[in-house]
C-alpha cells in the first residue's frame, strides 16, 4: 500500500486522554479515534491486525472442533427474563426499546440467545457433542470506560458454547478449549497465565481466566513463580495430556478466591502481580438450560438438561494487550503474525528520480512474491518517515536514499532489535518473500 | 466438513411465517433462524455465503481505490443533531439512552460519524481524494419487517463515503464507484440494472440503484427494455468509458421520478417492473460537510467544504437475493462464486465399509487438492440425504454407492442442469480441484 494514497492519521504528541501506552500507541499511530466514550472507529492498520487476531482466534476454534455461526448484536428481553439474568445484570446492559415498545437489548453476551437455538434445532444426543462459536460486536455499559478498547463499551469477543450429554462429555469439551486457547495465546506470541477463577461450586475447577502480566491490568492474582519457567508462549505445536496436566498443577488463583491460609505454595514461591484478562472459559452445566428448557433426549430415550460451557477470547481488546507486550520508547514492535504490514519502504529522497524508481520497483517486486508492504511514498522529511515508521511498528524498515543506491544497497531494519544491514535486492527479496 | 459433525439444522416443510422463496430456502436448508421479529442468527453455511459475496464486495472496493476501515454500531445521538437528520429521522432510527443518560442510537447509516471522523483527521486537499467504507451491522426498526434477511431490522451493509476537493473530483469518484458496482454484481452472476434514483436536484445524474429485477420486488422501475440485451452479468473484466456511457444511456428510472409525459423511450420499448434493490450511490455535495463543519485547505489556501457522495451495497440483503434469482422446485442453486462448499458427497450406504472408505477417501483426496467439500456422512437414508444436497445447493454432488464402486465409477451430479455424469476418482480431482 501507498502511503500517499493510504489513511493512517498519525499524531505527533501523545494525546492527553491516554493513560496507559497501548491507548497512547493506538491514538498516536493512526489505528483507531474515539466516537464516543468507549467506542471507537478502528481506522485501517487498527482494523488489519484486529482481523489477523479474529482470523487466529478462529483457526484454532476450527481446529479445536467448533463451528462459526454469526448471532446478531441486538436480543429480546424476553431470553433474559426467562433465564432469570434480565434485572439482575444491571446497568451494564444496555437497554433498548423498539417502535413496538418492546423490550430489547445490546448483547453483552450470548448464552441465552445460544441455548434458545439450541432448544429450537437440536434434540437429540446423536447431534452431540456440539460447540458454535461466533466473532461479534457487544456492548457493556461500563460506568468508566478507560485505556482505549482495553475496557471499552463497545468490543469485539469470539464466545462459543459447548453442548454435552453429561459431565464427562462437558469436561472434555472444556479441556480441548483450554488447550484451543493455550495454542492460540502461543500463536499471538503471548504469555497467557491460565488462573483459576473459580475456587470449587458448580465447576469444580473448570473455570480458568488467562491473564498476561501487565502493571496495567486491572485483575490481581497469586501464582507459583514456577510457572514462568514454563514457555507459554512456545506452546504451539500439538499438546499433550501430560502438558495441560502439568501446567495445571501450578497455582494460579485470582485475588479474591486465593486463600493464604490454606495455599500451599510456599511463601517465598508465591508471587503477586498484575494481569489484563484475554480470555476466559467456564463450565456452567445446566444453569441456562434448565432454566430455559433446552432438552435433549438420551441413549435411554429419557430428556436431560443438557450440559453446557462458555467460553471467551476479548479480540478487540488483545490488541491493545499485544501493544502492551510489544512496544518501546519510539512505538510500537509488532510480531510478524498480527503486524498490519510485513515491510515499510521509507523512500528518503521523494524527488530524486533515481530514488523514487527504485523504491517503486522494489515494491512492485516484494508485492510479486506477495509480501505485505507499506510504502512511504509521501513527499515528507526524512525524520517523519522515520519516526511515523517507528511509531506504526512494522517489523522490517527497507530505507531507500541516493547514498545507498550508489553502491547498490538498501538497507533492511529490523524493527525490534534496531539492527540494520545492506542487501541486494535479490537478498531482500529471499529474506522477506 | 463432515454433516455428521456439523451444524445444518434443514427442515422439511415449507415454514408458514415465510412468503417469498429466498426466505422458504434460507429457512430450509438451514442457513439462518429467526431470533425476534426481523432480527435473525447466521447458521453456518448462511455466514459463509454472506462472508464470502462480503469479500467480492470488499475485493472491488479495493480495486477502485476505497480503504477499508470499521466505524461502531452505537453512535451518539449530537452528531445526528449537528446534521439535523436527528429527528428528522423518525422511528426507524433505534434510539438508546445510556446508564449516563446521554442519547445514543443504533447506526442506520454513517453519513453523520464518517463526516466528523473526516473533519478530525484529514485537513489539506492534498490528502484527497479519498474513499473510506465499511463493512458493518446497521438497524433500520422497520415497522414491518419481512422477507426474512431482504428486510430484516438488523443488516449488514457495504457503505462508503467520498471526500474531493470540487465537483469534477465527486463525479469522478462517483464514477468509479458507479464501475465497482457493475463489476461487484457480475462477479455474483446478477443482472442488477442501474436505475436512476433522482431526476435532478443537487446532484444532477448522480444517483442510482443497482436493481435485481424480481415478481417479489419491492421496488417499482420503468426502463428501455433494449437494456435486456446489454448483458451486464457479464462486466467482470475492465469496463471502459464508453461501456458506461452506452450503458447509462438507456433508460431506467424509479416510479417516484418517471414522468410518462416526459419519457423519451417508445411506448412499445418502455417496461415496468419490480426490482430488489441491492445497491444505491448517491451524489450529496455539500449537504454534510456544511453542517457539520467538514473543510479542506484547497491549493489556493482557503478552506472550503468537502464534496462527499456515499454508496450502499446491502450485503446480508444480497444472500437472499441471489436465492430469488438462483433456486428451483428442490432447492437453491448456488452460483459457484458464493457457494457455502463447491461439492457435497453423498455416502448412499453409510453401513457398508467399502462405500464408507470410498467415501472417506474422496473426501481426504479433495481436500488435499483444496476443494471446499460437504460430506453427506450421516447414518440416515438415501432419500434424506439427496432431498437435503438438492436443498442446500451446492454447485456439484458426488454420489457413492456399491452399485457403482463396482464398476469403479463416482456419480458426478451438476446441480443446475441435473445432468450426471460417470468418471473415475482421477477425472473428478481434475474436473472439480
Amino acid at each position: 500500500m501507498r502511503l500517499s494514497k493510504y489513511f493512517i492519521p498519525t499524531i505527533k504528541e501523545n494525546p492527553s486522554e491516554a493513560h496507559i501506552i497501548s491507548h497512547t500507541l493506538m491514538l498516536r499511530s493512526g489505528m483507531i479515534r474515539q466516537s464516543s466514550a468507549g467506542i471507537y472507529v478502528w481506522l485501517p492498520t487498527g482494523l488489519i491486525v484486529m482481523n489477523k487476531i479474529a482470523n487466529i482466534v478462529r483457526e484454532e476454534q476450527n481446529r479445536a472442533g467448533a463451528i462459526e455461526i454469526l448471532m446478531p448484536t441486538i436480543q429480546p428481553a424476553e431470553l433474559w427474563q426467562k433465564s432469570g439474568r434480565y434485572d439482575a445484570y444491571g446497568k451494564e446492559m444496555l437497554r433498548i426499546t423498539d417502535r413496538s415498545n418492546r423490550e430489547m437489548l445490546y448483547g453483552p453476551t450470548n448464552e441465552e440467545m445460544i441455548t434458545d437455538l439450541f432448544k429450537n434445532t437440536v434434540k437429540s444426543y446423536k447431534q452431540l457433542p456440539l460447540n458454535l462459536y461466533h466473532i461479534q460486536w457487544k456492548f457493556r455499559d461500563e460506568v468508566r470506560p478507560r485505556f482505549g478498547i482495553m475496557r471499552g463499551r463497545e468490543f469485539l469477543m469470539k464466545d462459543n458454547y459447548s453442548f454435552d450429554l453429561d459431565f464427562e462429555g462437558a469436561k472434555e469439551s472444556y479441556n480441548k478449549m483450554y488447550v484451543a486457547y493455550l495454542r492460540t495465546f502461543a500463536r499471538l506470541g503471548l504469555t497467557a497465565i491460565p488462573v483459576r477463577a473459580d475456587a470449587g461450586a458448580i465447576g469444580g475447577d473448570l473455570s480458568h481466566e488467562f491473564q498476561i502480566l501487565a502493571e496495567t491490568g486491572e485483575s490481581t492474582l497469586y501464582y507459583d513463580k514456577d510457572i514462568e519457567n514454563f514457555d507459554l508462549a512456545d506452546l504451539k505445536a500439538d499438546i499433550d495430556d501430560a502438558t495441560v496436566a502439568k501446567l495445571r498443577s501450578y497455582y494460579a488463583m485470582e485475588e479474591e478466591k486465593h486463600d493464604a491460609d490454606n495455599c500451599s505454595v510456599a511463601p517465598e514461591n508465591l508471587k503477586r502481580a498484575k494481569g489484563i484478562e484475554v480470555g476466559h472459559i467456564f463450565y456452567f452445566g445446566k444453569k441456562y438450560s434448565e432454566s430455559m428448557g433446552a432438552k435433549i433426549t438420551g441413549p435411554d430415550g429419557n430428556e436431560v438438561d443438557v450440559e453446557m460451557g462458555s467460553y471467551g477470547i476479548g479480540v478487540s481488546r488483545l490488541v491493545g494487550a499485544l501493544i502492551e507486550a510489544n512496544h518501546d520508547e519510539n512505538g510500537i514492535v509488532w510480531p510478524e503474525e498480527v503486524a498490519p504490514y510485513k515491510v515499510g519502504i521509507i523512500n528518503l529522497r521523494f524527488k530524486d528520480e533515481n530514488c523514487s524508481a527504485a523504491c517503486d520497483s522494489l515494491y512492485s517486486k516484494l508485492l510479486d512474491h506477495g509480501v505485505e508492504v507499506l510504502y512511504d511514498d509521501r513527499d515528507a522529511g526524512a525524520g517523519t518517515k522515520f519516526a511515523d515508521m517507528d511509531l506504526i511498528g512494522l517489523p522490517w524498515q527497507i530505507i531507500i536514499g541516493p547514498k545507498g543506491l550508489d553502491k547498490g544497497a538498501y538497507e533492511l531494519k529490523n524493527r525490534r532489535t534496531g539492527e540494520r544491514t545492506e542487501h541486494s535486492v535479490k537478498e531482500i527479496l529471499e529474506k522477506l518473500g
